[in-house]
C-alpha cells in the first residue's frame, strides 16, 4: 500500500531510499488507557515481518480518577500484557504537554530503553517528571522540532505543528512499511493563536498529496457544533475586564496553559499592572516558560506574592491555580480565607479561564459561589468569553478530514460516544463505513497490505496509583474504600476465658464514620448487650454441640442485624475474639 | 404599600373586604436550605403584628448530596433555627412534585399542624410519601386548582398555571398586609407545551395590574441565553428517531416527567409501538398519572415487561429510570447486562431524554458508553434534541420582569453566583441596584411599610439524612468517612501479659480499603515487627519510668510513620491493647 509522489520533501525522500522493509509485515496498533478516554493517553505501534519486529510509543499520559475511585491519585495506562513486547521500542513520542500525554512518562520510561524524541517545552515539562523519579540519566532526550523528519526504525516520523492549549503540540507523520499515517494530536484550526503560529496547513497538505493510509484524530469536540473560537476573543474579553475593574484582578487557569499566561501578562502590560503569581505548579511553570523563552513577562511587570500589599489593587494582576476547584489550590484557599497571601475583598474580579473537568463541576461551583459570598465579581467559562476550548469542532474536524483524505480512519482521543460519533462524521463525508474502525483501548488493530483486522482485547483494566503504590489497590480494596466511605466501621473487641467462656471485661466497641458517638450512647450501649448476648448463647450452644459457627462471625452478625434495625445503615462489622 | 385596583377579581375582593391586619407588622421572608441552591427546597414567610404572628411555608423539598458527601442519601433544610415558631404556620404550599419541592415533606409535616395546599398531581405524589412516613392520617390535604384563592392567615394566596417540566406546576400571588407578593415556582414560557395549556399570562398580568411589592423568580438558568425550546421540538427529535429504529426503543426519562412520558407514549401510537414500563418509581409514576388521568395510555397499549420478548423488537417501546446513571437504575442494570429482562442487542435504540444533574455527569457517560459497547445506538441531551430544559432562559426571566414590574426583586432558585446574575439581569431592565436583594438560605428578609432590611444569618448547616438517622451525622463523621474512604484502615489487637508486660500472641493486624493484602505480605510482617518492637520499647521505658504514653499511642505513632514511609499512605489506625 505504499504510494510515493513527487511531492515528498527531500529529506523523506533520501530516507527512503535506503527504505527497505518491504510490505509484507503486520502493523499493529494499540491504544492503551483503561478509562474514559481511548488511545489519548497512550499508544503502541509496532511493525513485524518473519524476522523483525520494532516499536513506537506514542504519548504516556495518565488519567484522572472518577469522583467514585476513593483515594486514587491518578491511573496510568495498564501496559501489563504488553511489557515484554517493551524490548521492541525504538522511540517514544511526546504530542505536547499536557499530564494526559506525559504523566505517566516515568512509569513508562523505568521499562522501556529508548530515546524520547518531543519539542522543547514538552521536553521541559518531562524533565521535571523524570527528574523527580531519578530517571534523568539514563533516558536521552531529543528535541524535535516542527518539520523535522526523524528516522526510527522502520518509522519514519514527520512532526507537524499543529495548534492546541499549549504551545509545541505537534501532529504527526509516519511513514511505515505499509503506508503514511497521520496521527492530529490534540488540535484546533486556530488562526489567530496567541504565539501567531497558525497550523501549518501546508505541511498537512503535503502529507495528503503522498496519500494517507490512516489517520489517527482528536475526538474531544466531535459533539460540538460550528468551530471553536480562536484564542484571540479571550483578549477581546480580558480587555473589557481589565478595562473596568477597579479592584485586583486575579486570573486562575492551567498552569500548563502558557498562551493564556502570556494574554494575562499582555493584558497587564496594556493597563499598567503588575503580575503576581501563587500556587506551586504556577510558579513552576511560569519559570520554566520565561527560561525558555515561552513566555515574555519582563521581570520589571513582576512582584512577590508577600508583596503585594504595598501595591494598590488597581495596579494588581495575581495569576494562580485552581480552576477546577481542588481545595488545596490557591484559588480555593482564597475562597475560604485560608490563603496566606490574599484576602478577597469586595472589589476582587476573580477570572476562572478555563472549563471544569467533567467530575469537578460541583468543586468548581462551589469555589465560584464562595468567591462570590467574599464580594467578588467572578467571570467564568458559561458567562463570559474567558474560556475557549483546546480542541476542534465538528466544522474543524470535517476540514481536516477533507485535508486528510485518508484511506482509513481510526477516532482517538475522546470517550466510545465521542469516537463512535467521529467515525459517523467520517462517513457522513463519505468514508465507507468499514474503512472507520473505532476500537477501545487494549484492544489491537493489525493492518496488512490486504487490509486491517481487529484482534482480541487484551486482558487488564486500571491501573490505579495511591501514594507510592502502582496497582496495589484493586477491585476489592476499591470495593471496601466504598463500604467505608459511605458507611463506616464498628469494631468489637471481646476477652474471654478460655476455660469458663465467660467475657472478661465489657465489650469494646470502636467505630469512626458511622455515627456521632458522643450522641449515640444509647446505641452502643446496647450494641455491647447484644454483643454479650450472644457470648452467653453460643456458651449454651457449645454446651450441647461443638459445632457451631466461630464466636466471631455470630457476633458480627448479630450486631449487622441490630445495626440495620436501628439506623438503617449497614457499616463494616469486626469482631475480634481474643481467647486467654 | 398595599395597593388595589379596579381588575381586582371578585373573590380577592370579597376577602378583602375583611382584611384588617394593618400594615404595622413585619413582613419576613426566609429561604431554608443549606447547600447549593438557594430558597428554592423550602420557604418561610411570616407576618407579625405586636400581637399577631402567622406563618406559610413554600414547599419541603431535599437536596441531592454532591460527590464527596459520602454515604449520605439526600440532605433536607435545616429548620432546627425556627422550629418553634412552626406553632405560627398556618398552612404548607407546595407548588409542584418534584423531589426538590417535595421530598422533605415528612421531615416538615411531623412538626407543624397546617394544612398542606397544592394541585393534584402534586397532592398524589405526596402522599406515597406521607404514607411510608404513617402520617397520612394526621396531615388536612387541600387540592387547588389554577385561580383559586385561599385565605391562609393574613396571606391571600392565588395560583396560577405555569408551565414546567411536570403538570400542575403553580405561580403564587400572595396578597399579605403589605402587598403583593408574586412568587413564579420553577417555571418556563412554553406556548405549545405536551398538555396544551400555556403559562397562565392574563392572570399574570392581572396581578401585575394591582401592582406587586416583591417577586420571587426562579434563576437556573438565568446564564442560558435565549428562550429555553418549547416541549414541542421533542416530538419531533421522538418522531425521527421512530421513524429510523429497526429494532427497539429504549426511553429513560425522569419518572415525575409526566408530559415526557406522554410524548413517548404518542410517538408509539404513532407508530404501532406498544410500551413495556421498568423501574419502580416509573412504573410507580405511571400507574398514578393513569389513574388520576394526568397520561393517556390505554390498557391495550400496555406490555408486561415479563412478556417483552414475545413481542418483536420493531414493536416495542420500553419506558425506563436511570438517566443520571444511578448504578441501581433499570437503565444502568441493562448498560451492564445485569437487567432481569432486557439485554441490549445491536439494533435497540437507547434515547437518555433528561439532562445530567449536576456532579452526576461522569455516571451518565459511563452508562452512555457501555450501552454502545454493548451495540446500542444512544441519543443523548447535546446530540439531539431529545430533550429541554424546564426551566426559563434569560429572554423568558426578561418577559416574566417586565410582565410583573414588581417593586423589589429577590432572585430565588439557583445558586449564588445565579442569583446575582438574575439581580443583574433585573438592574439592566431598570430596577434599582437596592431594589433587587440577594439573601442566601438562613439569612431571613424582613419588609415593613418603609421599606426593608436583612437580617442575621440563623445559625444551621447541612441536615444530613443517612439510613434512618437525621442528623446523626456531621462534619466529623463526614471527615472520617473520607479518611476511610480515601485509605481505609488498619487496626492492631495485641494481648499482654498484665505481670510480664510481655505479648501473649503475635499481634494481630487488620485491615480494610489500604492494601489488597495478599500482595502484601511482607508489609504487614513488617508492621506486626514493628509493634513487638515497639512494646519492647516500651516495657523498657516503662521500667525506668512510668510516665511514658500509653502503649496503644505509640504504637499507633510508630505504625503511621512505618505505613508512611513504605507506601506513602496515612489509613486510619488503632491499637487496642488487651492486657490480662
Amino acid at each position: 500500500m505504499t504510494r510515493t509522489s513527487s511531492t515528498v520533501q527531500p529529506v523523506i525522500q533520501q530516507l527512503m531510499q535506503n527504505y527497505d522493509y518491504g510490505d509484507d509485515g503486520e502493523l499493529t496498533i494499540l491504544p492503551l488507557g483503561g478509562l474514559g478516554e481511548i488511545g489519548k493517553n497512550m499508544m503502541y505501534i509496532e511493525y513485524a515481518t518473519d524476522d523483525s519486529c520494532d516499536a513506537i510509543i506514542i504519548d504516556t499520559g495518565i488519567m484522572f480518577p472518577e469522583n467514585d475511585m476513593l483515594g486514587i491519585d491518578y491511573i496510568i495506562p495498564d501496559f501489563q500484557a504488553i511489557v515484554d513486547r517493551f524490548q521492541h521500542v525504538r522511540g517514544v513520542i511526546i504530542t505536547h504537554g499536557h499530564e494526559d500525554h506525559t504523566g505517566a512518562i516515568a512509569h513508562v520510561m523505568d521499562k522501556v530503553n529508548a530515546p524520547i524524541y518531543t519539542a522543547q517545552l514538552t521536553r521541559g515539562l518531562i524533565e521535571v517528571k523524570l527528574r523527580s523519579a531519578r530517571l534523568i540519566d539514563q533516558v536521552t532526550l531529543v528535541t524535535v522540532h516542527p518539520n523535522d523528519t526523524v528516522k526510527i526504525g522502520p518509522f519514519i516520523v514527520e512532526f507537524v505543528h499543529m495548534c492546541h492549549s499549549i504551545p509545541d503540540s505537534l501532529g504527526l507523520g509516519i511513514t511505515t512499511p505499509l503506508g503514511l499515517i497521520f496521527h492530529s494530536g490534540d488540535f484546533k484550526f486556530d488562526h489567530t493563536p496567541v504565539d501567531e503560529k497558525p497550523p501549518d496547513f501546508a505541511k498537512l497538505a503535503e502529507l495528503a498529496s503522498r496519500g494517507v493510509l490512516l489517520m489517527f484524530a482528536d475526538s474531544t469536540n466531535v459533539n460540538v457544533p460550528g468551530w471553536t473560537p480562536s484564542e484571540q476573543v479571550i483578549d477581546q474579553a480580558f480587555e473589557e475586564v481589565f478595562e473596568e475593574a477597579e479592584g485586583r484582578i486575579i486570573v486562575s487557569t492551567f498552569a500548563s496553559l502558557i498562551s493564556r499566561i502570556q494574554q494575562v501578562v499582555n493584558a497587564a502590560k496594556r493597563h499598567n499592572r503588575k503580575v503576581a503569581v501563587t500556587g506551586h505548579s504556577m510558579v513552576e511553570n511560569v519559570k520554566m516558560a520565561r527560561r525558555l523563552g515561552y513566555l515574555d513577562l519582563p521581570d520589571t511587570m513582576m512582584i512577590d506574592i508577600g508583596q503585594i500589599n504595598r501595591t494598590p489593587h488597581k495596579e494588581l494582576v495575581i495569576l494562580t491555580t485552581g480552576t477546577q476547584g481542588e481545595p488545596s489550590a490557591a484559588l480555593s484557599r482564597m475562597s475560604v480565607g485560608t490563603h496566606r497571601n490574599i484576602d478577597i475583598v469586595p472589589g476582587d474580579t476573580v477570572i476562572m479561564s478555563a472549563q471544569s473537568i467533567p467530575g469537578n463541576e460541583e468543586l468548581v461551583s462551589r469555589t465560584i459561589n464562595k468567591l462570590f459570598q467574599r464580594g467578588a465579581n467572578v467571570l467564568y467559562y458559561g458567562v463570559a468569553a474567558v474560556h475557549v476550548s483546546g480542541h476542534a469542532a465538528r466544522e474543524e474536524l470535517k476540514l481536516l478530514h477533507n485535508l486528510i483524505r485518508p484511506q482509513y480512519f481510526v477516532p482517538v482521543h475522546g470517550e466510545l460516544r465521542h469516537l463512535r460519533a467521529h467515525a459517523e462524521l467520517a462517513q457522513s463525508l463519505g468514508m465507507p463505513k468499514k474503512n472507520t474502525v473505532v476500537v477501545e483501548n487494549g484492544t489491537p488493530l493489525t493492518f496488512t497490505k490486504d487490509g486491517y483486522r481487529v484482534g482480541e482485547r487484551i486482558p487488564g483494566g486500571y491501573v490505579f496509583v495511591d501514594g507510592s503504590g502502582v496497582g496495589d489497590v484493586g477491585p476489592a480494596v476499591m470495593r471496601d474504600r466504598e463500604v467505608l466511605g459511605a458507611s463506616g466501621f464498628v469494631i468489637v473487641n471481646v476477652v474471654i476465658d478460655e476455660e469458663t467462656n465467660e467475657l472478661i471485661y465489657d465489650p469494646l466497641i470502636l467505630s469512626r464514620g458511622f455515627v456521632y458517638l458522643r450522641e449515640a450512647e444509647e446505641l452502643l450501649s446496647g450494641a455491647a448487650d447484644e454483643v454479650e448476648r450472644v457470648v452467653d448463647k453460643h456458651n449454651r450452644n457449645n454446651g450441647s454441640n461443638g459445632r457451631s459457627p466461630s464466636l466471631s462471625n455470630e457476633i458480627e452478625r448479630a450486631l449487622d442485624k441490630y445495626i440495620y434495625k436501628a439506623t438503617h445503615r449497614r457499616p463494616m462489622i469486626f469482631a475480634i475474639v481474643n481467647r486467654v
